[in-house]
């Protein structure tokens, strides 16, 4: 029905001109109108792609973000996150392993990047261990510019999946040679790679850096560098291994927007158009230790960055955007243990992750002063003794696993593991194309329209 | 693109035809095509509305049933469910409620009834407690016939929001009161009644279900007499409560889809159309024990209802069928315990729910007869002592849990609560107008779609 109406009030006006008009000056010929349409089809092109990850970002994760952005309160009209009003449909995540039936980051990766199910820890290969083609290398192949942009290692699973090629995740130094080594026509695949994982380009063995440089490209470690250089290929290490979470990051480390309005604005120089995919990599991280408010401050910053590829494509009219967890983690749920409430409030009251938290109480800060500086909270002596006692029994994790339970515990979150679990995702979808999206999908499907459309620009 | 791609290939032809038609012989005026347009959807007006409510039917159960249909596979093409392949968005839940955020079935029922977000425990009441109107009613008053199938109690709180109104889904005994005093223009409010509550109709303080009878309504209590009769107005209560669940039904007891197709059967002998509502009521009732094997038996019994209802609007063209669950329940997710797998063979083991072997078991049945005799798997010494010490312990509950427990562990199921969660919920629809419930909705906006199409068709 809606297929009519829409016909009726975005279509038929024009179409029906065009095929009256051919229909009476140049003779009535169905062909006709399919011509008319086909090149009203074009002035559409796809030029960009724009892939956003939100690594384990499933369901609950936006539920539970859109309860902070509405402070708790359950109003008739909630204020929605910006994800929300582009939602299509969902997506089924599932591996073609062996041994399990739930996907890591690396299976999922390469099914969105190359469209091939495959084994978990599989980069850019198929279950024989074959090369796969990423959607990436398709773009560049068409003359497109590329990028990979996330908050993880740059050479972490789910960039790795769209530009390299690896029988395991956990070659991380063979991944970060991919990324100089592997050639297009000649050419570099990736144009601009923005993330951390420094440790891994910059080697006893080898210099990855370096040999990027040699090649052409910038190479920036702060947000400051990559605000004042505008090379179109660059490569940006912002940390070690992974960032900082947004709530904790220095001033000297870009936020997943800064690295997406960077990369867009880099690869957009190039007229062919770009390929570009940005994961929020640390979202599952948080996840996998049932850390909600790491998990919030990694939602929100993915968010933003979601936003600023939105209001990209919005003025430019020919950027298809498409938004998903590559599955979702930990097993989390809004509410838990029996009560109909998860309370935003105490996380949205910490300033700072318990990581951070916990970092700080490790150095020899004091329990109390640690929780009381870093949230707006008053805590129980019990809560305090909680965190003082798991520290003493264990020192590396036991003040981190105290402090995430107080969360935990205040907010009535829920959770089941502290792996992935295998619940299809949301899938949200914005500009030319997004209609692909629709419905009940399979996260190999995704590849394959983004293929489609590389090749054909629609 | 899609839009374009599906004109070219689905309406194109017909339309052109027609436009060119118009053009050549009656002269070419765009106002033309647009009433010819207008036409062509009058033709395809909505006569019957089919809501079907999971309740408690959440993402997770969804992706378990379908693991379920695969044997545990992960095939790159599953087996899907028959929601799957009509999935359009997904729903919000939230109550408006002063004590908790997340909704109980009266509150969502309600939403989805009538529009109007409002606090737990209100049937058909907004947070004044006064009666707002539901689309069962908007569609007597249109002249259409209507009817309510549930699993439950017809007078619990799902059925309850759409068919009456009351402070208190507690008050059982004055909603199944309302279903026959409630009249609009002079008529009986509901006419068809599928369920269970046999224990509410016939009471002592007031036989409700013999002023059914008077009001000229047929009475039927067995799958059989539903079977023989064919009246168009019939009060089916199949047992005092709510029906055993599909997996322990005895052969007098009706499957939900039996149920379904006879008030289908009753309802469309009307010309003027119908709304229909049947609630797979006990998906729930099983989440709130974090029973999966109960959980997946009302699944599976509530999409053969599902099935039964689209194949019903496949052949009639003119019916749009709406399903998804009103909140979700329990916290359910697949996979747990830092484990990649979710293992559907011991769900799809059990032969009887945990709740009928338990039965047997307080009957003085030995555990391990029992559990071999209802299921087909082979017990550890352990897991049958864990079912005697527990059903030793609490003589009402222990064994239930405990073999509640067997299952869920040999399936790595997660749990987080025995209460409802409040992440948002799948939504499927089916037939004309059904893109209007593309993307993410609130409950109460299914109910002002549904009244749009009550009062113009479309």
């Amino acid at each position: 029905m809606n297929l009519f109406q829409n016909m009726k009030t975005k279509l038929l006006p024009i179409a029906a001109v065009t095929v009256l008009t051919a229909g009476i000056f140049a003779g009535a010929e169905l062909q006709h109108t399919e011509k008319a349409n086909a090149k009203k089809q074009d002035k559409t092109e796809i030029k960009n792609v724009i892939v956003m990850i939100g690594d384990g970002m499933g369901t609950p994760y936006i539920n539970a973000y859109r309860s902070m952005k509405n402070n708790g309160e359950t109003p008739n009209n909630p204020t929605l996150t910006e994800f929300d009003r582009n939602l299509t449909g969902m997506m089924m995540t599932h591996p073609d392993d062996p041994d399990h039936n739930i996907t890591d980051s690396a299976a999922a990766g390469t099914a969105l990047a190359t469209g091939v199910k495959t084994y978990n820890n599989a980069i850019g290969v198929d279950k024989n261990r074959k090369k796969v083609k990423s959607v990436l290398e398709e773009a560049k192949q068409q003359g497109k510019s590329t990028g990979l942009v996330a908050t993880s290692e740059i050479n972490h699973a789910t960039p790795a999946a769209y530009g390299a090629h690896n029988e395991s995740r956990k070659n991380m130094n063979q991944i970060a040679n991919s990324y100089i080594d592997d050639k297009i026509k000649g050419k570099q695949k990736i144009d601009v790679l923005l993330g951390g994982g420094k440790s891994y380009f910059n080697r006893k063995d080898r210099n990855v850096t370096k040999e990027f440089k040699q090649a052409g490209y910038s190479y920036v470690t702060t947000k400051q560098a990559l605000k004042k250089n505008n090379d179109q290929q660059v490569l940006g290490l912002f940390a070690d291994g992974g960032l900082a979470k947004a709530l904790d990051r220095d001033s000297n480390t870009p936020s997943l927007k800064d690295m997406t309005v960077s990369a867009i604005d880099r690869l957009n120089q190039n007229k062919k158009g770009f390929f570009l995919m940005v994961e929020g990599s640390q979202i599952d991280w948080a996840a996998h230790d049932n850390d909600t408010v790491g998990a919030m401050s990694e939602v929100k910053d993915f968010e933003q960055a979601y936003k600023a590829a939105v209001d990209f494509a919005k003025k430019d009219k020919h950027t298809l955007v498409i938004a998903n967890a590559d599955h979702t983690t930990g097993g989390f749920t809004i509410g838990a243990n029996g009560e109909k409430n998860w309370h935003p409030e105490p996380i949205l009251a910490a300033k700072k992750t318990p990581e951070f938290m916990a970092k700080k109480i490790s150095e020899g800060k004091p329990v109390k002063d640690v929780l009381t500086r870093y949230t707006d909270l008053t805590f129980t002596s019990e809560e305090i003794k909680s965190v003082q006692t798991a520290g003493q029994a264990d020192k590396s994790k036991g003040a981190y696993k105290a402090i995430i339970k107080i969360f935990n515990t205040r907010s009535n979150s829920g959770w089941t593991s502290t792996d992935h679990t295998g619940e299809e995702v949301p899938l949200y979808a914005y500009g030319p194309g997004k209609e692909k999206f629709r419905g009940l999908i399979n996260n190999t499907d995704h590849a394959h329209i983004i293929f489609k459309i590389l090749k054909t620009g629609k």
